[in-house]
């Protein structure tokens, strides 16, 4: 991790996750695959999708950023292969609206998917409209220039997660999660599992057992020192 | 009082507010009810549905957890009854997701019509097809572990306003209010009055009468030292 | 500027923003019309819709407050005249629900189309229904008083932004910018010229061609230090 | 607790905490006084001193007050006893400076020993000389009005935490807690066996001896799953 | 105002308030000065001294910055005569520490007094023992590039309170207040005479005399509804 | 990078930077650190000295923690070296206060330094009598339980910045910056150089001469079409 931290790197040729993992992951969501990786990798809860019902599963071209700059978007959209995720980090907090519908239409037409970015977001209805998933700190029509550069493919801390560029990223209603390349097998495997597992919970506790009974909690929680009182 | 901010108890036997009374005042809605009990109950404005036109009313099952902690939870589904709804503080301010699809599909059974939460919810997508009302401060997959025991229906400070076990609780589109068990009946009349009274001022306002003119303003204004200047 | 930041005053006789100037900075939409005035104007971006795809352009009628008190809202509604939005400051930070269905009903009737408030809006669901459109800070039921007067049609600052009365206000799910009133025909060419010349960009981006090129950088990307490592 | 949260009331003659115990809770500081009484009782973090080594133990006299109005202030020194320390509640969040130099001086002239004010505090400078001990969620200039009546020793949810009239307040660098009234002698009781208790751990650290050892913490970390790896 | 928000001016010549005035406020302090001007002018609170009793009146130039470029803070030192204090507003909100020891030792040499800046500070300990005067938002050390320019005494929104060049700047522990610079006299004035009658109610409030009697609050509390029970 | 977010994993031997670099490192201090190695390594502003005029620069043991738990603050204690400061991340925002004056006089008593909190600490003053410094987010009382595992001397991110263990730490009034391992020397003699480099321009500064000269600024500030007006 040598280059973390530097600035006006672009890295071209990086190693993507498994794309059919990848996928897998995103039919799992973000609260099961974040469990499933034993309850690492989720950004912060500021981050959210500019409209209701976006979700994405994909791999991860970075960008570091210079707040009230967006340069190295358009550096970033070259980079792109489809199935990618664009990630966003910002040197310092920002929340200018450093993308928008005509940077959509250029990371759509290269193959990208959807965008995550620790700033702003704009033009959120035409957004919505394409169908192009955003999540971001916040939405606001701010604009930026174009005068320092940043890096492209470096590691960077976007939303208090770090994000190395391949990686996958998962993100729904629910947020957003970051999936080590090496690792998007496994958690695929767990994520699917655990769903598994899950259904047949579900089906119990809809009949009406109680959680207490399911996960054999009672004696623990006495052991605990919980007490019932009248 | 004397079990404010005890840990580790589950009191079962709770005096519930009027159920009629509890669903004239959820017809009412949040603004009116918080005004007609003389603008007090009102949680603070972080509290936001999960999904949008969520409205619930009902009793109080109320849960003190620990941050990163939703075990309280489980031991709360066995003490609802039907047409409450939990309501959940934490001992510190935390963010995490301690309740999804799954505690909602338990507490549905159980006759639980909704969830206020001072921390954050996950699995929003599923809550929304559920039509199960959640109100929070966050929406977060962060997963939490079940390992120290809180209390049930102990009175709790959940986003700025006392609970007390069986107090009434209006959701919706403008947030949470709270009204003692005791005067749920006094409030619902005097929630209903002023719908009422408004009905009939919405008909002359909409008819392009001032409400300077309509509540008799101009006087304590000039009074108050107004100047109207071209 | 003398009479800024007095209290007790309502100017009758106001200056407004040409009429059909300030329907055409509503077709360009916030970011645009930000572009279009040098990347000016725009409040801060917790000012949000209260309802997804509210819009509105018109011009100011503004109203100072003090915390907690929505005096000054009923005169203000006196003020209004057909094409105005009423754009609320408070004398210090304030979440309160100064504005609700009853308000709404009143400015529509003397021909009102919105509210920009840094404060709170409630009947959330209402506002929604009746298509008012309002953009606010926070949505929250809490209810306010009628004790001290503030000022209607002085210069205020809301959400971080001067508003002179008068000015063009021009809000959606974007935010709101203000436009000076002198300057709206200006803004107005500049956004439409704008907007032509993204319409040519979005078609060549959405054809594959990167911005890199498209906007020349790769030169000023480089002399700006820009490397690419494999 | 039928008065909570009502409004223009004044309540004369109320029970307060015996002063012996109040004043040892004060010695034991509100790190120890939390802990001894179960980690329950703290206000929110964002509560600090106005000047740095501030501390006090005293009797709550509680005040609920309107956003921007201080009114109930003048209200409450009456109602001050010789070891009270008034405790401020406002219905909204709000930062105004409702407290300055004067009626911190009129405070101590009723024998009034500090404030706590979930709101803002003015004059910082002059209260820091005068040593009038404040804990306050802002230090801020802006002054209020003298329009809207709240209530006097009523319980009120302060920084998160309920206060009710008459309760043990002890406050220093870490914060302000809250002692219910009847368990004052019991919690500084526990306190200062705390204190005793920790006086040789203390030492016993300080030669080096560590924590896992000092508390038995290894085989416990070992059963939760705890590895170590070269 | 036609100049308000625009980009990439510097002007020259600015009229600047009467200097025996504004050292006359700088006695009075902010509150002080809040007050007599009609508790108008103050910044937010979130601006606080870098250094604790900080304190300083002078003439505002104004400097108007790009997020993360602090080039308009050097084009600012040339504009600067003995008695100015610099005032940063930033296009949109950012905490860069775009002030250090240099900036410091510069503006001093010029004869500024100080500043006053919506972002962040640096080098605190060293501004601390020049004692030069900053209040902002943040301290942090965050470097700066020189890339965009912004402008130097236009009108500018600082902090939620509009600044004209040439104002005057009164800052001390309690906060920032802005007068206006044709009102300095006058305000200066009513400050001082606010001090002299403060002056005997101290002396009253010290002897025990209740602000409720000193300020004839019995009658109208008893009007406004306020009841005294037992 | 491939222990990344796992959890209950103590790694002992650890590679520190160069301790000779380290205290050198420490000389400069955090803004000049910070610069020296590209304006990169910068925790987030709201890392602030637990008392004034804290400083130190140590080699990071870093540390993940469960909020509302502390129990890995206890094992980090056994991997403690002369010359460390602990860093520590928890797995969700959290405030609460997990460090107080025993485990300072444990952490000292095995050679540490100093630490770093991405949460809360307490015993606020007994710290600052100690000397024992500690950067944190919030000072909070709040008691903290001892019941899940996290881990120590894995990669995290504090406060929006990743740190490995065996990193150089430099804090002060400034805030938090972290080198990494291997760039100690380089970033050490940088910031010597850097500080020769200011020395002789504060004396230039101090004699009147402009930032604009002494930088050269005046012809790129035309360029980028900044104008001067009268």
């Amino acid at each position: 991790m040598s280059e973390f931290g530097q600035s006006g790197i672009v890295k071209r040729g990086i190693e993507r996750a498994d794309a059919k993992a990848v996928e897998r992951l995103g039919r799992s969501g973000v609260a099961t695959v974040h469990e499933a990786q034993g309850r690492t990798g989720l950004m912060k809860p500021y981050m959210r999708p500019v409209w209701p019902g976006a979700a994405v599963s994909g791999t991860a071209v970075t960008v570091l950023a210079h707040p009230g700059d967006n340069w190295m978007l358009h550096v970033a959209a070259e980079m792109i292969k489809p199935g990618d995720v664009v990630v966003v980090a910002v040197t310092t907090d920002n929340d200018d609206g450093m993308f928008g519908d005509l940077l959509a239409t250029s990371f759509r037409a290269r193959g990208g998917l959807g965008l995550v970015i620790d700033a702003g977001a704009r033009d959120a209805r035409t957004l919505a409209e394409m169908k192009f998933p955003v999540w971001s700190k916040a939405i606001h029509a701010k604009g930026t220039v174009k005068a320092t550069v940043g890096s492209v493919n470096v590691p960077i801390v976007c939303a208090g997660m770090l994000v190395n560029p391949g990686d996958a990223i998962v993100a729904d209603d629910d947020g957003v999660v970051v999936v080590p390349r090496e690792r998007v097998v496994a958690v695929a495997d767990a994520a699917e599992a655990r769903e598994k597992n899950e259904e047949s919970k579900r089906a119990r506790l809809a009949a009406g057992e109680l959680g207490l009974d399911l996960y054999a909690m009672r004696e623990p929680l006495a052991k605990a020192g919980l007490k019932y009182v009248d």
